[in-house]
């Protein structure tokens, strides 16, 4: 018989609409990992009376019941009384627990604030999860085919929680079911409907699930099956990715959950190679991306935001007769800040660099350059190459554009060992 | 008697988790507009039997149904028929929406789509809600003190249709209710336990609903309360935020639905004060959150991102003697990063800098300086000043945490016109 588990979402800020809920996405493809298929996702305030109704309703179904939020130290976080009720168990203090939390406390050299062992109490019988995380501790217990499974709501935590201690702990009550298993490829730089047209045969195909999942421009290229373990669904599954690489070539970035710019770091790192970056409308977007992935130390020599122009004459030796004579968003000017960054370093030369320069918005556009006016250079063993792109969106959507593709940027000169002909589909149109 | 609705969310994508769910955060706030509290959002198949009672179950509890997916021309959209029963109503084809939407392919020169017609079905006596931005038609019924609102599920649709039908018809049905009015207050720099503490009372006003939203170290202090217009809340809500302002001072950045970044931002453009940075930890991070905001380029000259300890001598000037005494995370390195910054702007000199310097982990660490040791330093008006820090979380988390401490002491600077005594609650233990 297939198991069955719901994800409740617990917090006003979630059911009046003042936070985005993100969580419940995330645990249903976990869930699906672990073979529960998942009946239906719910958002509640947290009322004890209400929410002990849903967890029992939940429970009477057989359903195992993954909750988020509401376990904090104040008065509002009712989730540990609510799921005592309507398990019919009592609400214990963990002493072990309470003594680690005041050692914690101890450890940052902060006073334990009143409320906190509330923090520490759980369902007599449910296992400790620890939350290395935060100060609340979490809970899961079996009852018949369900139970009940409880997690904070602050999305790094919860992920981290569930890595660590929450995923193994389910699978050693409930063992694992039969699960759907997928693979995925992560594409960047062609639009949606230009990926559709390509991939279509593969996406209908009738042995698999295909879908594209886009989170702008980077793009998932998803197929599920359910199957008794990933060898039976890689003998689907396998072609048909084959097929897809075939098809698309270098604008799969990676196979499965894998950011573009980790993909790229490990690419730099295995080749040996080092970068660095001239950022001005990125203001340091690029740099924080490549820095978000372990091991990037290795790889990332610096970046130097030079935002104002006086930055770009001072660091990079951009020279005030071509600002003046081309403005700050120009080829001229963004060869200058990628030739000047790589003149800086005489010794310890970076094997590639990356510079961009253009107008974010929501000011500062003309007719000649409107808002979304990108120049992105690249230099790499004695050439160097500039790119005039058309980026459209508001400011952080321009700036978060610009940033992957400065990187897919690095991401193809690492991979061919020399600039690339494409960097993105945004190319601007001719003058 | 104060109006209650639900938001119900049809599709497998959403409850298998391929797609996040923006569309009941968005609803939940629109309906407050009109004066509905909103009881719970769920998220559900297009199973039929399983949403009809889902339906059923809330007009039992005199909520109004708002609706999203489900309503396409496939076998698979169910949630017409799902309705129609839980209302207890005759699914009837409207014959006129029928040959606008046949009129509305012939004028696009595409053969009407197998099926189409389902979408011009709805229950009987439910008001017909056209749909300018797709195919499906969409519809309304009141019963008693609920009903059903049906809207499609692509985010762009179902605005649209809202704003130019859904609402209207929703004032016309409904009338508009007792509207809440809300403020808040955003808090950075305290744990969110004692924030708890310090505004207890005030949180448990008997006149307003306060809580305390958290979105990490940023705390959002809310209350609203039902009112005729905003004046008649403010009576109860000005008093309020008079008094947590005063208790919390400078811990509260700004009201209302503003960051961090652009607080600081705006404080320092209104004062005419300019600043720099010299990120190693951050990586870019500090920067790139400044820069967000339009206007930051009157306010940031440049942010060196010295990754490397070559890039912190050769841009910073940062001594290699120090670097190889003292190491990259210490006071002797983060002082020299200030100061050496500084340095190199003997004209145009920034008012405020900020320097940073730590392990973000996960590897880098050691007993004497574990993952999440920073040091960070800022400089004004011929002053610097270095904090040492413990943060806790993983790479990005500590990232995170340590940007927004830097964006912090900036605003407190300029706040005082002085370097601030304290500018978080994260730091180290006495050594």
């Amino acid at each position: 018989m297939a198991r069955r588990a719901c994800i409740i979402s617990i917090g006003n800020e979630v059911v009046h609409g003042f936070i985005v809920n993100t969580n419940s996405a995330w645990l249903a493809r976990e869930l699906a990992e672990l073979g529960f298929d998942v009946a239906y996702h719910l958002a509640v305030s947290d009322r004890e009376d209400d929410l002990a109704y849903r967890l029992k309703t939940a429970l009477s179904e057989g359903l195992l019941v993954v909750t988020t939020g509401g376990i904090g130290p104040t008065v509002d976080d009712r989730t540990r009384q609510a799921a005592s009720r309507a398990l019919g168990l009592e609400l214990k203090l963990d002493h072990d627990a309470l003594a680690r939390l005041h050692e914690r406390y101890a450890a940052m050299g902060r006073k334990f604030p009143e409320g906190s062992e509330r923090q520490c109490m759980r369902p007599e019988g449910a296992a400790f999860i620890p939350n290395a995380f935060g100060t609340a501790s979490c809970f899961l217990l079996r009852q018949g085919e369900g139970g009940i499974a409880v997690l904070p709501g602050v999305p790094r935590e919860l992920k981290g929680i569930w890595a660590e201690e929450m995923r193994a702990a389910i699978i050693e009550q409930f063992g694992i079911g039969q699960r759907y298993y997928s693979r995925e490829l992560r594409v960047f730089g062609i639009p949606e409907s230009d990926l559709d047209l390509r991939v279509k045969t593969l996406l209908e195909s009738r042995e698999a699930e295909g879908a594209i999942l886009v989170d702008d421009a980077v793009m998932r290229l998803r197929w599920r099956l359910p199957a008794e373990d990933q060898a039976e669904a890689d003998k689907v599954l396998q072609p048909i990715l084959d097929a897809a690489r075939a098809e698309l070539g270098d604008l799969v970035f990676a196979e499965g959950d894998v950011e573009l710019e980790t993909s790229t770091v490990k690419l730099l790192a295995e080749k040996g190679l080092r970068v660095a970056c001239a950022e001005s409308c990125t203001g340091g977007m690029i740099a924080h991306l490549l820095t978000n992935v372990p091991g990037s130390s290795d790889v990332l020599v610096e970046s130097a935001v030079t935002y104002s122009n006086a930055a770009k004459v001072k660091r990079l030796g951009v020279k005030q007769a071509t600002l003046d004579a081309h403005g700050a968003v120009s080829e001229q000017t963004v060869l200058e800040m990628a030739n000047g960054l790589l003149a800086q370093w005489p010794d310890q030369r970076p094997d590639i660099v990356v510079a961009v320069t253009g107008i974010a918005g929501p000011s500062g556009g003309s007719d000649d350059k409107p808002v979304g006016t990108v120049w992105l250079a690249a230099a790499m063993g004695g050439q160097a190459k500039a790119w005039h792109l058309r980026v459209p969106g508001d400011r952080q959507l321009v700036k978060w554009r610009i940033a992957r593709t400065a990187i897919n940027t690095l991401r193809l000169a690492a991979l061919h060992g020399k600039l690339p002909e494409t960097i993105t589909h945004w190319v601007a149109p001719p003058t």
